[in-house]
């Protein structure tokens, strides 16, 4: 036994390094790669992806597992082994049921799409667009058909973002909370704006960029794990549990947005810095989903820090750096200013509470497109109506509307929802962590976050893909993903900054 | 044909791919990577190395090769295909003969004997490192024994490095070369000694990288196509022929390291920037031999960045620059300056006229060590003798001797004369280029070095790697590598510089 685990632990391994790799060659792509290397570059990492597929869909990969599954089946559920043989396996089944040449069409379509979304965003033309999304959408739907029947053909999509979560719940969820997330909007709408005009003067980049190192340094992100650089779309990726990176960017419009992305991306890092070393090369290592992830990256930027108590602490220090921008600024105005809500049209802007309902329209849409109940052709109407509906206002172009996000463009379906799903999971888990550590806040009122990392990094990090989100949520919260704890954390958060 | 041709091309891209990845992490180890990263990426570069290996000694490309080589028998062997073939076939050939278990031990022998080597150079301690060396050219007489005899068996391993050089072609032009420098380096030593305080003194690292950079690309290296970083030993590295980066160091002791370091680097850069795209992933990708690559390294850090003409250009600029630094210094003193000859303990900091014999006394130990006829033991004893006869001073201690470099702490024997072939190849080059363009001073004395760029590119740069070393030397110079031209320049410039 332990030498076929052994075994399928070594195939795997390189699997891992493959990948991981393939992870350096994308980080350096988006962070240092001068504008020559871009044709090699995807070719290069075109064969780590193929070669990574070739040797996890090997034969000898197949009959390990169904050998290691058979010997496991009476094992503890709970031990790491099972667990590593369970979602390899998944994966495993996943991976045979797609054809490399399904792979391959898909990849070349997609460079065709991503180009021609290029150009259609920049012209504002959605008809240059058109024919690749319905080609995309054709594709996701071939996607779809080597997996078998689900209850929900959208699930077979979400799986591979949120294993084990169903197209029912994630729409029951949002079922949900949509009414109390538009109403606490039309509430706020109502009410006496704030102003934030501060904001948006000139900051120095590097005195911003050294604020929020200090910031995620109090955190714990920890540098001698990880570095920080400057990339045109912040992310966080991981090399290995002790060389997980992040970037940021500078937004000369919006110079906070340096701050807060780096306290985001420290969310997402310090999951993967938390996760055990011991899951280091299988199918364990890594965040359990992208919604678990959001829900760290969104917890360490907006539930700490967008919070009155993290800027007790730190506001009289961004003061001093910022004497003139911040000027006859109070604290009380600071906080309100980087809370202010206001309907805008792009995703990646909105505030904490009008995010979600961003999210929603993207998920109906796609349920719609792959439910070929609405037509591509359509989509641009289809969005404007539902931006008036849920936020109030309507693009003034489809570049600002249905044509803003790349995800359609690659032909990724499914993603979407993770962020909303992310927002629910981490305020389910703060009302958790607030029953067990009473007196967070005065902690980090003082700027001690150690009790806060160290309950999530026991509760959560350290189980890396263990359990599957759901699973996982049940465990540490005794209830699966579910809206009440984000809408009393919104509705309590601007019923006070608002005086709703 | 054509139809094998494109499989082979095929499948030996897909190991390019995976070697220039491997590059890319290991730039990124020198550049960036933090501290915790160490472990996973060195098992994710094992990964990569053992899957190129695996990838390329595949029976399917050894019939390939074999069918191609028949099929190319009557084929113009001057022919790109041809070549290709060529070169594969013989490298497919090496590397099917080492066994990978024996990769495998040298890599682990190798780290060992790797830390052994660092603590006995800290401590200065030979006897550390002794067994551990030992070990190391036990290998190294176990990797010659997988490979036909030849007349020597230094031969092998000189062929990894130089392809088609023999050990006694290299004794014959070092035994032409030795009696020469020493007779140089002895008549500098009884002259009126060179004034360079001022080199060695306080210079803004940052004025010092702009100037640099602002140099190279006057040579022409293209930063579309590249980039230059920091690290602890400079290099150069490929990831394709449009991703060509270099880096350079900081060093407060030696400022004007930096700039000649990014010189440099810069030629090893321009030779790959300058290799025609149509051998990307073959055989024929890269320059052709190590020394070659240090011609054109050491063309534009010596014989162009150390030259009078050159200086008449930048000096004016450089002046401006460090004004203080260089108040009072005349063009003649600092060209002076640049090239003042000194024997010194330490290759990497030797000066022109005395580079050469830090090699020499490496590669009669090398030899001497793959004969049998110089025991381990006894290296350090040798060592200082040989220093003392060829440049007059003796280490006190074995650190500032026999342990100073790092290359045969990994097992790397074979690889030391290439620097000097590098430095005679530069010189037989410059004197054919010098007949070609007739006026290449006055341009050099303008800062236009296009048509000397041009005719590299066009002699050198873009054949990459099809044709051997001593057959480019011969086919553009009309001699095979020989030490007269060097000699002729060392003794010219130094003849000058001190009024011998």
């Amino acid at each position: 036994m332990s030498e076929k685990l052994n075994k399928l632990k070594e195939l795997l391994g390189e699997v891992s390094d493959i990948n991981r790799a393939a992870s350096v060659l994308s980080w350096d792509q988006q962070v240092n790669m001068p504008p020559g290397g871009a044709e090699a570059r995807g070719q290069q990492m075109a064969t780590l992806g193929k070669i990574a597929q070739e040797k996890f869909i090997t034969d000898e990969v197949g009959r390990l597992l169904d050998d290691l599954k058979k010997e496991f089946t009476d094992a503890d559920p709970d031990s790491d082994d099972a667990a590593m043989i369970r979602v390899a396996a998944r994966n495993y089944d996943k991976a045979k049921r797609v054809p490399p040449e399904f792979v391959a069409e898909k990849a070349i379509v997609a460079t065709k799409a991503f180009g021609a979304w290029m150009e259609a965003r920049s012209k504002s033309d959605f008809s240059i667009f058109r024919p690749h999304l319905e080609k995309n959408v054709e594709l996701v739907e071939r996607y779809i058909s080597f997996f078998p029947a689900s209850d929900h053909p959208y699930d077979t999509l979400l799986d591979d973002y949120e294993p084990g979560m169903k197209t029912a719940e994630v729409k029951a969820i949002f079922d949900g909370l949509r009414p109390k997330q538009v109403k606490l909007i039309k509430a706020i709408r109502e009410s006496k704006q704030v102003k934030d005009d501060f904001l948006h003067t000139k900051y120095n980049e590097k005195k911003l960029w050294d604020f929020g190192v200090n910031v995620i340094t109090q955190y714990g992100y920890e540098w001698s794990r990880g570095r920080q650089d400057k990339a045109p779309h912040p992310f966080e990726t991981t090399f290995s549990v002790n060389d997980v990176r992040i970037t940021t960017r500078f937004e000369a419009e919006n110079p906070m947005a340096t701050l807060f992305s780096t306290f985001h991306e420290s969310g997402h890092a310090m999951y993967e810095q938390g996760i055990h070393p011991k899951y280091e090369r299988t199918a364990l290592s890594g965040g359990t989903s992208l919604a678990i992830h959001e829900s760290q990256s969104r917890m360490w930027e907006n539930l700490v820090g967008r919070s009155l108590p993290f800027w007790e602490h730190f506001f009289p220090a961004l003061k001093k750096t910022f004497p003139s921008q911040l000027e006859g600024v109070s604290l009380k105005s600071f906080y309100k200013a980087i809370n202010k809500v206001a309907p805008s049209l792009i995703r990646v802007n909105a505030d904490e509470a009008t995010y979600n309902l961003h999210i929603m329209l993207r998920l109906e849409m796609e349920i719609g497109m792959v439910e070929g109940t609405m037509a591509i052709k359509d989509l641009p109407e289809i969005w404007n109506t539902k931006m008036q509906e849920y936020l109030g206002i309507v693009p003034p172009n489809d570049a600002k509307g249905v044509l803003q996000d790349i995800h359609w463009s690659y032909g990724s379906v499914g993603y979407f929802s993770t962020y909303a799903l992310g927002n629910l999971v981490s305020a389910q888990l703060w009302e958790k962590i607030n029953k067990d550590i009473r007196n967070l806040d005065d902690q980090i009122r003082v700027g001690n976050f150690s009790e806060l990392l160290g309950w999530l990094r026991e509760k959560i990090h350290r189980h890396g893909h263990k359990y599957d989100p759901q699973d996982l949520v049940q465990k540490v919260t005794s209830s699966k993903i579910t809206p009440g704890p984000y809408v009393r954390y919104l509705t309590k958060k601007y019923s006070e900054i608002y005086g709703l």
